[in-house]
């Protein structure tokens, strides 16, 4: 199984190329900079390096958010384009779950992977390693740091911080959970494509025609304009009736 | 701290860039290929990516072997030479090292890295994450891959062999320390330059003058040499005296 894995759902852009299990290239840009000028030629130049063909793909993976909103869907749209072009199979993975999956399998631990959503929001979520399978124990959510961390406080066990923005709202987390929080080896915070191929390498294929993003939370845009319009009713069509 | 981090010590190329504790590019190409041909294009195009200039690095981290001798020394002498030129810190770290520390903290349980070293040998080592940190237990080793699994069995607690050259070896591996040998998930088994940086980031820099690779083993010219001269004794000069 030949796999593309594509991940620019947050800052970090990170893509992938695998052979089964096999790590063929990895790159992983930390720049601010326009995920949707990058993203396709580095996809072309990784392609090249490795001698392969968009023939020769057989799977595309995708980190499908929670994150940046144009973000999420230039790395959607890029994956859902190719693998309908290619008529290949398409994956889609939590952005969060990605950055859970590089938590220490410290017993009893939880990995809680965050990116920062604004206006003291974080979009987040509870993993946990046992025996030494990754399983997701709280759906991921977008909720405020302050509450998040007032719950974490409840929880027992070690807690793990995965992702640069923890940075952020590190003053919170530590006022509530001190010194429970361990504090990771710096490169396990950068989710990396290789561990998104790996995730997304035994799923079943999603069906490309309606396969979408997950922001878990309206764009800024659209919470103004439902509530501007308190009759309208999330799911229906766009063009107001007569 | 501007890291400039360089592994070519094996079939892996591994490159990154990074502030402090920030990565900002990571590259990882795992093709077979002239590491002495792909490296400074590389490091060239990621700080051009990273709008860094040269004057900007503080520090070089390279691994310092063991492994291929061409890799080794490629990356040792591009390290050393912009080091020198640069006139910024050089460290040096263990290619084993940095491989160990993708393994998993697991309670008591060992982290094996390993490369191939033909003829039935290995590079090895053996590390433990002791409260979060890595620890070495042994001193890296150039073995039969039949001794160290045979030594290997008498230890305590789950073995995680780390490396795609593991499965070279792994019907030796199996046959002697079977059930107790855990599988990690294939993206742990990439030895990466992010790590690389990690690792070298708080050391005491090298003498550059001085600073040597870590070879394990004599090349197999220098090998049939020595058996060729048996009165040679090692470190002296290669001129024979009359």
């Amino acid at each position: 199984m030949r796999i593309l894995a594509i991940d620019t759902s947050n800052q970090l852009m990170s893509v992938a190329l695998l052979d089964d299990d096999r790590l063929i290239i990895e790159r992983t840009v930390n720049v601010k900079r326009n995920h949707s000028i990058q993203l396709m030629p580095a996809i072309e130049e990784m392609m090249k390096e490795a001698e392969w063909r968009p023939k020769d793909l057989t799977r595309i993976v995708v980190a499908k958010g929670p994150g940046s909103y144009t973000g999420v869907r230039i790395g959607v749209t890029v994956a859902k384009t190719l693998a309908f072009s290619l008529d290949i199979e398409l994956v889609g993975v939590s952005s969060l779950e990605v950055l859970a999956a590089n938590g220490a399998q410290i017993e009893g631990s939880y990995c809680i992977p965050l990116f920062d959503a604004r206006r003291g929001n974080i979009y987040t979520g509870l993993y946990q390693y046992q025996d030494n399978t990754l399983v997701q124990v709280e759906k991921d959510t977008h909720i405020s740091a302050e509450q998040w961390a007032k719950y974490l406080k409840q929880l027992d066990g070690p807690l793990q911080l995965l992702g640069e923005d923890r940075l952020k709202h590190m003053e919170l987390f530590e006022e509530e959970c001190g010194e429970r929080l361990i504090e990771l080896p710096s490169s396990r915070h950068f989710a990396r494509a290789s561990v998104l191929a790996e995730r997304g390498k035994n799923r079943e294929p999603e069906n490309k025609h309606v396969f979408e993003p997950e922001y878990l939370k309206l764009a800024e845009a659209e919470q103004n304009w439902m509530e501007a319009h308190p009759d309208f009713k999330q799911g229906g069509g766009w063009i107001e009736k007569l």
